[in-house]
């Protein structure tokens, strides 16, 4: 399948630095070398092109994991380590219609616009008309725009929908949204919710013992990156200690 | 949307141990209490039925994530943690053929299946019978069996499909599988591989290093669990100290 | 140096199962076999003698470690992870005067008494009468009941001694202790403080930021074992996931 | 106690960057102001100093952690929450005899030489001229130079001593010296061994198969930073991965 105008590939250095790009009449520069993109065309993934230096770059499909971690970002992004626990616990698959709050750059819903298919949706809230910009184009840049309802507004109690199949929050009070999100689900259907700070996670367990949600969760998860030396196999120096803490519930009617 | 017959839920207790059971005429007894299952015909996920003795049961829609929790399982099983970033890395999402390798009881493919939707499609080797005989009941319950390519073969070199979209492989000696793996793959897209033991990272290092894969990666997850009280909040006593280590990488026609 | 009545030996059964004795004429019995114990007179460090039934019993020399992880206990112990942290944080050594409050089953006051030497000394409160007669035992098999002094007393202010080198708090509400731990303090020198839950590591810090306190480290330490076949090297499945939190902090005069 | 010339403190700035200074006539510079050392004679550990341009200055006693973290180096270093925990398992204290081979900058021949006393000894192997004249410069500085016989040798099998009471290993390839090790140690006591890579641990174990060591332990630590706002009680962004794996083992006439 050959590449053409408009597609996305991951361009790789020979030094293994990583570049999204889209297929173009454009120069592209980096540290080692630099190339006109519409000599991609033609060319497939997997394929090698030279840079007008003789320098090699690899051409790679950008996966949705590739796509977040290059995403055009203006707030903290949620991690894959987090996106994809995330993905699992709330039940995203395709078709299903998901609501988020605080959608900032796009990362989250990057991926879950990508795992919905054509006949899921989601909706994201975000207040900042800014963020939600870039979010945007990001979502553009996946050719998923059109699986994303953008609502620039600042939710203060409860959302437009009703009988979602999942909510997300991403915000810096989530509590106050925690009665608004159980109006929105679907019975027996996941609340996910990302805080960075301990005392968040208390207060969104003492607003969640008050509404009807059970089977309640919260996890923090570590990815360790080795160093590929065969001989000297080992963890790298340092790594990311935090993000945030992930907070799970089911809706039920009534506790 | 009422309950029917043959449809799925997960049946949670007021101490919180959940059950995933099939609704059909049969009586389900736990530690608190009984009930038929039958009774669960026309309730709605989220309502709550009485047992027998008057005791509570949550009726809750059960998300990919239990399904992989309460497999029926005769081997080990990959985990959620890891699951939810083999995903992000591997690029699934609906329309996805992918093929994996060492398929056991059917977790991951599980969560493939889920994740391809009706237009992708999940090859499956396993060359153990029995543990493919327990995987095909595990994607049945889950409605998911059609999705689901099952080779009960056990593979020396090649696999029988090319230009797949993603590879995935859990067996003893991935490394003579890497090559056959290449043949496999579309360029430009990524191999997944899950190995508990060091000498296995390095093993499988070494091959990739002779091939034609770049990209390489190898990563441990780890997941923490949070007792839930607001007031005394603090991680669970144990936890998962290890899984399995992953390493990911991506063809290229030529390094 | 041959070993005589009264010595204490870890013994250690060819399963790996460890027993901390004292030389007496006395059976004992494990899983595997027996012995009577003053058989063990004359004997060696890194000797082997056998049981009754013929079984192999290595004698080792019991480290300060072992005795910590052997001690007989009617509280949550601090593990030996966070108690080598603590001593270089609060800079135990030879001749040091060391303040704890809270001295539980006397864990970690047996390696500060092993640590002062024969020159220092640990005061060591408990107002629980029944865990102070345990932590005496504990220091009286160490031979180090001596460098202990002892007060079973509830400490609701302040504490009797001044210019301490060093205060270790690990009681329910360290907070009320703060102001007090500052008088017994030298100027310039540490605090150590244990609390296993979120909330309490955040009235500490309230506390501490009122007091002239500065320096001031919060920690937690996650130890990992791996088992130790070379061809399978990996970690172990399970392992502890919290103990509790650390803090640390050092006195000044005016903040 | 009056701070006196040659004494050594730890001068902490108003936004806790911290230095380790020498009392002497000498200027000491910092980002935020500077001020001669000798003004610091007659003060007392928890005073506060004043800079020319009028920052404030917190004097505090340094700990064997400060000097470890401050020491002058030209070689990786143990870290803290290591050289704790290889201090219980490896049984230091007042009076032990220990010995160490690869002691590069002295990092834990410091905590080693403070723990051991003025009854105890270190032996330092180094094969490094300059790594040893760096360790004997650091020990200077926290007086511990005579507990420590410094040896410029590169040892190939067997060390000079026998019946010492712990050995620890921190060179490159530390199997060639195990069987050394066990020629050196008292029977039953403990042999410790730090290494970075996966590999070298595979390589440690086969040879402690080979001698009579038992009670094998393989360890790894992690050390995770919290933020010290009780408001927003959250880990550090980033931490330490990985340092090394920890192998223990005690020695045995006979397996």
């Amino acid at each position: 399948m050959s590449l053409k105008e408009g597609d996305y590939v991951l361009l790789l250095t020979s030094d293994e630095k990583s570049y999204l790009v889209e297929i173009k009449d454009q120069d592209f520069h980096t540290h080692k070398d630099f190339l006109n993109l519409k000599d991609l065309i033609g060319k497939t993934y997997g394929d090698v092109i030279y840079g007008k230096k003789g320098e090699k770059f690899y051409i790679l499909k950008p996966t949705i994991y590739d796509f977040i971690k290059k995403i055009e970002r203006i707030t903290q992004i949620i991690y894959p380590k987090d996106i994809g626990y995330i993905l699992l616990k709330l039940n995203i698959g395709p078709g299903k219609i998901v609501l988020e709050c605080g959608g900032g750059s796009g990362a989250l819903t990057s991926a879950f616009a990508y795992i919905v298919g054509e006949e899921g949706k989601v909706i994201s809230y975000e207040k900042e008309l800014k963020f939600q910009e870039v979010a945007k184009k990001n979502l553009k840049k996946l050719g998923l725009l059109h699986r994303v309802i953008f609502k620039n507004v600042e939710v203060l109690e409860n959302f437009e929908e009703k009988e979602v199949d999942a909510v997300f929050l991403d915000v810096k009070t989530p509590w106050v949204l925690i009665k608004g999100s159980w109006e929105a689900l679907k019975g027996g259907h996941p609340l996910g919710i990302l805080v960075p700070t301990a005392n968040q996670v208390s207060q969104c367990l003492s607003e969640l013992e008050k509404c009807p949600f059970i089977e309640i969760e919260v996890v923090e998860i570590l990815l360790r990156h080795y160093k590929t030396n065969p001989e000297r196999l080992r963890p790298e120096d340092r790594m990311v200690a935090h993000t945030g803490y992930l907070i799970f519930a089911k809706k039920v009617f009534e506790k």
